[in-house]
């Protein structure tokens, strides 16, 4: 006898009254699980994770909630195999599984990576540089990304039980949120799996991930102002939760990311005997049939050039035929079963309603040859390749959630981009072309409708990695039809989680609440070079104030004879006198920094382990002979690294002249050793 | 007899069949404008923005974008006395009036300034640097923003007639989308007036902006996925807006911005006798009756110690006490009248609302002296000062959008800030204190709440733009109760209006497509140096390789004794041996780039006028002894400027040493000449 899916809520697993009615194997029609819509106390799930999982979250800084993620997910590697036999319970081959399980576990290491990499390591993230206010320069604006304290609600579709988890799931934990998953119950089972096992290896601080493993009646009811739901499902479920009072009125952020009815272009550029065509035909044949074609990437709508279709048609009518149908687990599947009997009865549905405007070129509605399994009792069904008549409405409307796609022609680029278009907004686009006019006409046509667009040639389908997959990396998610969201695209992912704020104030108190050192705050002068401080010891705000240098017509004459650098305004007094800029011979820029950094620097060993790097470096004033300068430098953002033994120290750099003019500002990067905590 | 308000629609101003209704002077209750509901054909407004409009706005850059909108607050300052004596009418005073009409044209000016400063100038923004997707350089993706092919309809509230249009038209039109800008009835004929003026100057692209000066009604229904619409006003119509069947499943964008109880805390530091005491007092009298009180932004609450209750109401209503109310147009009036007879009604409502759990303590809501106007005929009322019972829940909830506000104690900080939070979601907070702990633990605790915060002391006072005045720089929206939106904040304005798409594809079709030199893509060596090249001959990968050169001890040596930089890594064979990333004496990075540029500088007077930056400069590899460096340089972006005789140039700047590898990357930035056109 199965189980009942059991809920991870408040701490513990719990187990539904009701015995819960069988989730199928979409290729035998056995039960896999039970499922009950009667959870555990979804308000008290709320609570829970605002007083326990928030909070701990949000103690812990970007850099060790990105560590801790990584963890997870080599945590899981190890549970690759039970992952694997549940996935193909649900219809997923192992080329499907690929993409779920493990494309699942790459979301975490890339979040993990961005996070590491992109954000600071503590809590406030700055948002561009800040924004001077007044002359006096007493008051000023800095942008900042905070935590909300409050929880993400992540409702999942039943097409990625583990990838669709764990995309939704890092960025929130990095932005300090707790989470609520709430599996679609079709496939419930393995992300129950997955999840459990997460819970026990203890890395998540408790409460911050819970699973509801039932109906989600009652858990928008919980939600408000501080609280993010993000949805994957269909428009229609969508439309409902857009309805909620606690969205409408209760100002839930509520993040929609929909089927669309996406599309792949064939540039008129491609000939039946380019590679481009056969690239063209392949990624269709593969965008249909993975996942059976249940993937709110697939291509649903095929568009090529009107005299290109015959071609097209037939050569992806020989490559579907040619499609092995079969049972998930076996080795030669290249298609497995729909999730269950009744997708398949909602897809047959939509192929109908395509139909009266479609002509049926490949595939049988009723009828598919299955290997390795009873083609009576999974929800096996055969791909279908359709062809839509001139100025036919509902291949851009209706969508067939399946292995479905309609061949559509169209005459000028400018018409494929209408085409396209009618599709009211899609997740992803592509263009197969290697004619670069032709790209930039239809991807800037394309791009105010797609969240996603793939262009595709010989180049790069070596290293493409397909239409259908979203990247940790990269936005996933569209406008209009497709749900007007936006998700993952690395650290944009995170932020969608937090706050933006404006804060005003003087230059100190911004200091205070970012972290950060703000232009124009206080600087710290003490007896120590504080090149010699280690991280341990450095604060924000430690300041080297300079000796003088001055630079004389030898230093500038020299410096473009050593450095090969005899650029007229350093070297020519008439011509750089007729510069409108200069006026007469001035200091390469090059050299004013390498002096400045011959008065800042101390040159015995130290903490400071090595110079990496210099941001936004401006020249705001020439420097002619006789000026005489020097810098201050004062530490600006301290990033210790979690896993290592030194971290990065960012130093604002300021060039004065003997007037006190800035005559550059950039920031010096610097590697310095971390010291004893 | 008073004229009916037009609307300008389809290219002409439509005047309505109908007398309509009264529009009364706040002051007096003459009739400044009659307004009928029935305006003209509004899918046809929004299909000629579409078709008429928005292809001409697109067909300019950013930057000539930017400069119209500079053009068009230029030929309004002209107009001023104009404006302002319809301002008072709608009970604005002189400096109300101020906020409003010159503070929209600032606003103007505000994104103006940013468009050309951060923006390309072209038609499309790069978001992020490109993303690497393979290991062998062939698939990258990059961000990009576009324009979209819709209308930016503009439904305004009636307190900030002539702002609250150019807030939004400004960033609309910058994005690429034509307006349709909607104002609300009471203060209409001041937007109108401005909106012919703008017409009449013939600046602005004809369709970029329509005016209806009539109901809604059949608006919104003629919206889909490309169209943004955005709504400053009560959370009621807010909440009507985004149960649109358009906006629920028909991908319309909504930007709401509605009222919220905004508070203000005074932090628990101050004392009676501290300068930071009567700034907060001020602050508070100020926000109360600015606008009589109608903004969303006003301070609502009023957040104190316990211990300071008494001392801070017994100085507010010291203050308020001399608060002259009178008719708007009278130098010595502090306070005009509410908007209308029926905005006093409503304010007389909430008032009584308040007064469940609130003290009248300063005040009287039926009575009001008033100078140089007729107190009977005008929309006159005194500003009201409430004191709120412990654990009170309603002045946290009603919002009275008048010249209305409650003290509210607190004991703890911690306190300060849940109460401030019971707002369920604010536009702006504000804080007085001069200790860095109580501001980083208030401003931290309101952020996720706020979309602004102010921290206000006797160092930033003079300064100071007030509690509040959004800033076209800044980011004015916030989340839950004020709406969830985002208006302003410079450039984030201009992207809310864009669509980010992820672009995939080879270097050299995502260089095709944004423009830009994408990094892996190709370069263009010519004949000629490209630093010989102006504006107009320049190209996107015009590519500079240069000669060699072989970096010698001596050449560090020298270097380290030229320019003062003695850090033992250049100098001490040793204890460089010993750094754990170099493992011997290594160039100064400052060397590298020095070097480099005498390689790829030439040196004669020509189009490149200066190098007048570097950004993102990176030191990848260290540079041994005998290392033989070259540099490649590339075009990798060009900025004409639209306005002077010269435009940035963006380098792409790659040092490798002998075995290719990567010694250092960066960009310089040049100013060069434009050359003929």
């Amino acid at each position: 006898m199965s189980a009942v899916l059991e809920s991870y809520a408040q701490g513990s697993w719990f187990t539904p009254s009701d015995e819960g009615t069988p989730l199928a194997d979409a290729n035998t029609g056995e039960t896999v699980a039970l499922f009950s819509r009667k959870g555990p106390d979804v308000s008290a799930m709320v609570e829970y994770a605002r007083t326990v999982g928030g909070p701990a979250v949000r103690a812990l800084t970007f850099h060790q909630r990105a560590n801790l993620l990584k963890e997870v997910a080599k945590h899981l590697m190890g549970y690759k195999d039970e992952f694997y036999a549940l996935s193909h319970r649900t219809g997923a081959t192992a080329r499907d599984t690929m993409v779920d399980v493990d494309g699942g576990f790459g979301t975490l290491f890339g979040f993990s990576s961005k996070g590491r990499r992109e954000l600071p390591n503590s809590t406030v993230i700055l948002d561009g540089p800040s924004e001077p206010l007044g002359k006096g320069g007493t008051f000023v604006a800095q942008h900042v990304y905070t935590s909300r304290p409050g929880v993400a609600v992540q409702i999942n579709a039943f097409n990625f039980p583990v990838w669709g988890m764990l995309e939704k799931l890092a960025p929130a934990f990095i932005a300090g949120l707790p989470s609520i998953v709430k599996p679609a119950p079709q496939t419930a089972y393995l992300t129950a799996a997955v999840v459990r096992r997460i819970i026990e290896s203890g890395l998540l601080p408790e409460g911050s991930l819970q699973l509801l493993s039932a109906g989600h009646e009652g858990l928008v009811d919980a939600l408000g102002p501080q609280d993010i739901l993000s949805f994957t499902g269909s428009a229609a479920t969508g439309a409902i939760l857009r309805n909620h009072p606690n969205v409408v009125s209760g100002g839930v952020q509520l993040n929609v990311e929909a089927d669309s009815l996406n599309c792949s272009v064939l540039g008129p550029d491609v000939a039946v005997e380019d590679p481009e065509f056969d690239l063209y035909v392949k990624q269709v044949v593969t965008e249909m049939t993975v996942k059976a074609g249940q993937k709110c990437t697939a291509i649903r709508r095929i568009l090529v050039p009107e005299s290109m279709a015959g071609a097209v048609t037939e050569a992806l009518t020989d490559r579907l035929s040619k499609i092995v149908v079969g049972a998930a687990d076996q080795a030669d599947t290249r298609m497995g079963p729909l999730v269950s009997l009744a997708q398949r009865d909602e897809v047959r549905r939509s192929v109908k309603a395509l139909r009266t405007s479609c002509e049926l070129v490949h595939g049988d509605l009723d009828q598919v040859e299955v290997a390795g399994a009873d083609a009576e009792s999974g929800a096996f069904m055969s791909p279908i390749l359709l062809r839509a008549e001139a100025g036919a409405a509902e291949p851009h409307e209706v969508e067939a959630f399946g292995p479905v796609a309609t061949v559509i022609t169209y005459g000028s680029v400018a018409e494929a981009v209408e085409l396209a278009a009618r599709g009211r907004g899609s997740l992803v686009g592509s263009l197969v072309t290697r004619d670069e006019d032709v790209a930039r006409e239809v991807v800037l046509g394309l791009a105010p409708w797609h969240g996603r667009i793939l262009v595709l040639n010989r180049e790069d389908a070596k290293e493409s990695t397909g239409h259908g997959s979203p990247l940790p990396v990269l936005v996933h998610g569209g406008p209009g039809r497709a749900g007007g969201g936006e998700e993952m695209g690395g650290v944009r992912g995170v932020k969608h989680h937090m706050q933006r704020t404006a804060v005003q104030g003087t230059p100190d108190m911004l200091t205070a609440v970012t972290g950060q050192w703000t232009t124009g705050s206080r600087r710290s002068v003490g007896d120590v070079h504080p090149f010699r401080k280690n991280l341990a010891e450095l604060r924000i705000g430690d300041t080297i104030e300079s000796a003088e240098r001055t630079v004389t017509r030898a230093d500038i004459d020299h410096f473009a004879e050593f450095t090969g650098d005899t650029f007229y305004a350093h070297t020519d007094e008439e011509a750089a006198a007729a510069n409108p800029l200069f006026g007469g011979v001035v200091a390469h820029g090059y050299l004013v920094v390498s002096l400045a950094a011959g008065l800042f620097v101390d040159p015995a060993p130290g903490p400071v382990l090595a110079n990496f790097g210099v941001d936004h470096l401006r020249f705001l004033t020439p420097v002619k002979e006789g000026a005489t300068i020097r810098v201050t430098l004062t530490a600006k953002q301290i990033t210790p690294r979690t896993n290592a033994e030194y971290g990065e120290v960012r130093w604002d750099a300021l060039v004065t002249d003997q007037d006190g003019e800035p005559v550059a500002t950039y920031d010096v990067l610097t590697l310095v050793a971390k010291g004893e905590e």
